[in-house]
């Protein structure tokens, strides 16, 4: 039996493998995926304190490698299913594991354009966080994808820094608050395109520029970049009747606790307002002391 | 005028001073001692996401590294007030700031023994979190000073890794919670001892053992490391009449927000459970974030 299994291999679960397994537990991380979740396909990371830069393969291996060098386990398998009771169980495709806690750290899935070549530009031309990515962009011309308070707070992010920024929008009215419509609406280096939706990417592997098109006629748009705004989806389908979750589907776990004891959420598929390498890894160490404490009191 | 001055250069106020410069925010960081606070003085981290270990001096350097590369401003002064209104006011001894945001990030100070040659062995046998340093003195004998709450957990976290955990407390009762004493009373390898103090620390620079007196009677202990965990109190004299603090002198800043609009707290000086590393870059992200919130609809 393990103390702790763990489900997702991203920031957060790894943060809570390396903080349990150096502290002498058996535990286990299942990823479904990539080592290292969505940050694994970041081109480059500047904002994570200790690195003045590094990429996010390298990054997620050094966690993996933390992990490992402790003795915790890592495995690749698709959780399909978690069972309360005294001893909680995990069921994978092929297999079911027993333990004393379960920390869920499953992450998000960003909504996509749906477009050819999407999927390779992603971290090179097609982003999701302004925060994160903008800084690449510097004095460049940048669009953003999206109409409500999380692309127009990109768009005031970037216009800080970028020469030109484009916010497409599908609808005729932004649907963000007002607030944030006002400052956007000050900005001399911001253009709202709306009714208007990208029609194609142009560039192999790295973006050159994009086609959009408003009431059919298309033309091209010169972007180095584009910030996806359009939502995203908790990875929460695995345990979402067992635990509750918010509108968004985020699992609701004040300081990583579930209404269920034993069973913790870590990281970006739990409901919170920054989501950042740092705040995931914060969430990984919370939900190790939690189980930490849990397992001692057992 | 600074968009943002960050008083407390330790991991939480660097890491916010990265956000906020690399959002191309003015920023002033304000460091009375030493740039990386706390952690500057650990000989080692093992559990920080990223690196299987770096001294705690080089992980300073970095932080402050990145804060400068986007043109973030440190200085090396006291604060010894803080003043709110439409313009923050920020005093040293010698010249007062002003900033449209302030955030504390001020940390702690860890109550010590006042033993000789105690300031030279912190990080190389006096320390102050099992969490962090335990895991260096896997399979030797330590010690943990204080009978409250976090020295009981220090010691049962201890008992997991090393040899022999001694429990030295002046009291004649532990006065943490019953289910934490019967916890630790189920170790083997770990002994409590009443109305014990240290009376000496043996060694130079590096701690190789105690001597601890009871009843006026002494004798040697072969400890290799000793746990302080007899209190600490937050910095935060400097702005205690302006904000909430909690009885041990916290700030009261749930998600960094304080009671004062534009002012945010952010690192060990926040009221909170977990205190590490992850936690500490955590709240000086959600700072920044906030920051750049309120700047944003000023």
């Amino acid at each position: 039996m393990y103390d702790s299994i763990i489900i997702g291999g991203g920031p957060a679960g790894l943060t809570a493998g390396i903080y349990l397994a150096r502290a002498n537990k058996k535990i286990l991380i299942l990823e479904k995926e990539t080592i290292g979740g969505q940050i694994a396909s970041s081109f480059s990371i500047q904002n994570y304190p200790g690195f003045s830069e590094i990429n996010g393969a390298e990054f997620a291996s050094n966690l993996y490698d933390q992990v490992t060098s402790f003795g915790g386990e890592i495995d690749i398998a698709n959780v399909i299913k978690i069972e309360d009771g005294k001893v909680k169980k995990v069921y994978t495709e092929d297999s079911v594991y027993e333990a004393k806690t379960v920390i869920i750290a499953t992450g998000v899935r960003h909504n996509k354009l749906g477009l050819s070549g999407e999927e390779e530009m992603i971290g090179n031309g097609i982003h999701y966080c302004a925060t994160c990515d903008g800084a690449f962009y510097k004095d460049s011309d940048v669009a953003v994808i999206g109409g409500a308070n999380t692309a127009v707070t990109n768009a005031l992010f970037l216009s800080d820094l970028c020469k030109n920024v484009y916010v497409i929008y599908r609808g005729e009215k932004l649907k963000c608050e007002s607030v944030l419509e006002e400052c956007l609406m000050k900005k001399d280096n911001v253009t709202v395109l709306y009714d208007t939706v990208v029609s194609k990417l142009i560039g192999s592997n790295e973006l050159e520029s994009i086609e959009i098109k408003n009431n059919n006629e298309t033309r091209n748009l010169d972007v180095k970049a584009l910030f996806l705004a359009i939502g995203m989806v908790a990875e929460s389908s695995l345990a979402g009747d067992l635990l509750k979750v918010d509108d968004g589907k985020y699992f609701i776990a004040e300081d990583t606790f579930t209404k269920i004891d034993g069973i913790f959420v870590a990281g970006d598929c739990r409901s919170k307002t920054v989501r950042q390498l740092t705040t995931a890894t914060s969430d990984g160490t919370i939900a190790a002391m939690n189980v930490l404490e849990y397992i001692k009191k057992l």
